[in-house]
């Protein structure tokens, strides 16, 4: 029986917000495997800021997504055949690097088997104890590196990077304030999460705020958002202050460039490190991350929101919610039902 | 005997260029020293471009000069009259904080003995040997990390830091490109110091020769000017890259804050690290600098110039020679003659 595959593709590289045709939801019979080979069924897409980046041709640290291929995404899913002797069917797996189809076949070489930990969905797999768990550990514990009492901003707070970002920088002792959108997300920062403040840019004057919440200046930014509201953090920006660049989502849709502070000489006067990062970065050094990640959240110190979006033709319209700001925690796709 | 004290003291704060009554030249008695106080007929003034940052209320790192007040700058001495058992006439001494004037007052507590190393002379020890080689010695061992077969760029080349912080890349290892101002220190830059390839950047197009001197992109960047310079560098930084961010010279005699890259965004796509730095975060590490900076003049692998202007009333006029690139090397003061 030959199975059919569904996947989107990349028809024309957007400018701006994503419009309908620049992705195309194609079926296509699956190819017979070849040695080595195995067949994943596709069970969750991870829908990231980044799949914006890939999207288009801008200066980028992978080669964006060709016009005409699936487009890419982080993918888990069970193994419906295998030709490779490491794998068998039914193991749960992920190809490396996936696409947004329900069907991926991966070489073994490429492939890893996924061990969800005793007692936590497979989803988590893809959250907090996943890509964007870690991203938020490196760019917290290796780069923002807070020490007790110092100040912690973090945008996009209610989001999958920024709330597990927060809650590890608690751990290390800081004051932590969010930025989020919505009094909801507000509230479930400081109510669940156990953040010392939480600004509702959608609603509050994000200067004014800071100015309120953060007395003593701002010593680490984890930024995930660029644009104005890095701006008002930047300002605040104590001497030897860190930020931690981890993604200027609000200029994503916006083919110029993003903008960077007024003021660049407050780096210098400030002392102030700026550094960028992606996690694959930091690939080398993920079992470090991950067993840390795994002990918070056995112990229930880290907790985490996982915002499940049913099928794969929902994907590129549930992408939108990530820039909208209308989701909270990690945002993903259920492309088939879990084994 | 009454002693007669001449200094600059800063009158008004300079809108961009430095005009004439923006700092008086004035006379006034020495007072008398009391119990721990030594007297310093100063020697050496050093003419540095942050001196113009702290005739100006910005935003900055040390608390302005006060309007009144003589301005500051680094010295180095004769012990003329002591009242501290630690401190004896003759000892050559830097009052720690030293001003624009012909005698200094110190506390001892304040106060540093100053040891010329065998065989070089005094002026050393206010450049190479002083602060601006160990500013050169931090900003790139500590931040810019050079490895041997990367490339380096080193904007305001043939100046007192990046003359040595170029030399120090050699060092180690990698290819040194130097922007400098004119056919002269550029020739300076290649056949006395090793800099691989040297810039003229008042009479050649530094987007273009950094295209032919870099083919392979830019690993560190030490930053001295800021500015359209800086843009130049800044857009050709490699993966993974460091900006040493240790001046923005182009920007200090303009009220408007320096501007930043175009494309900020470069940070997060080529994981960048940009660290701004002041000398005097690494006093606690100086042993460390000097060590490594004694060794290497010691065994003649770091050249340095020194450039002598005589007169402490010519000092105003002098320091502009920083901004308008016509020096090189230590720019200098002899406000008296050397013992």
């Amino acid at each position: 029986m030959t199975l059919t595959n569904q996947r989107w593709v990349l028809r024309h590289r957007p400018h701006g917000e994503i419009k309908p045709g620049d992705l195309e939801f194609v079926s296509e019979p699956v190819r017979d495997l070849a040695e080595g080979e195995i067949l994943i069924r596709n069970v969750y897409l991870s829908l990231d800021p980044t799949n914006r980046i890939w999207m288009s041709d801008q200066d980028q640290y992978m080669p964006p997504v060709e016009v005409g291929a699936a487009m890419r995404g982080g993918t888990v899913g069970v193994v419906e055949a295998s030709r490779s002797a490491r794998f068998q069917r039914g193991d749960i797996a992920n190809p490396g690097l996936g696409a947004w189809e329900t069907y991926t076949i991966a070489h073994e070489a490429m492939a890893q088997k996924i061990q969800p930990p005793p007692g936590l969905p497979l989803t988590a797999t893809m959250s907090v104890l996943g890509m964007t768990g870690l991203t938020a550990y490196f760019g917290m514990m290796d780069i923002g590196k807070p020490k007790p009492g110092e100040t912690v901003v973090v945008s996009a707070a209610a989001g999958a990077v920024g709330s597990v970002a927060g809650q590890i920088a608690k751990l290390q002792g800081a004051r932590v304030i969010g930025i989020a959108g919505g009094a909801r997300k507000c509230a479930w920062l400081t109510e669940e999460l156990g953040f010392d403040g939480a600004i509702d840019y959608k609603n509050e004057d994000v200067g004014a705020a800071l100015d309120r919440l953060c007395p003593n200046g701002i010593d680490v930014d984890f930024e995930n958002v660029g644009g104005e509201i890095m701006e008002q953090v930047y300002s605040r920006m104590n001497t030897f202050g860190r930020m931690a660049l981890c993604g200027m989502i609000s200029g994503y849709n916006i083919d110029a460039p993003p903008p960077g502070p007024k003021d660049f000489g407050r780096i210098l006067m400030r002392r102030l490190l700026i550094k960028g990062f992606i996690i694959i970065d930091y690939f080398p050094r993920a079992a470090e991350g991950f067993t840390d990640l795994g002990q918070w959240v056995g112990a229930g110190k880290i907790k985490w929101k996982d915002n499940v979006v049913d099928g794969l033709e929902n994907a590129v319209d549930a992408l939108g919610r990530l820039f909208t700001g209308d989701h909270d925690g990690k945002l993903l796709v259920r492309v088939s039902p879990e084994p």
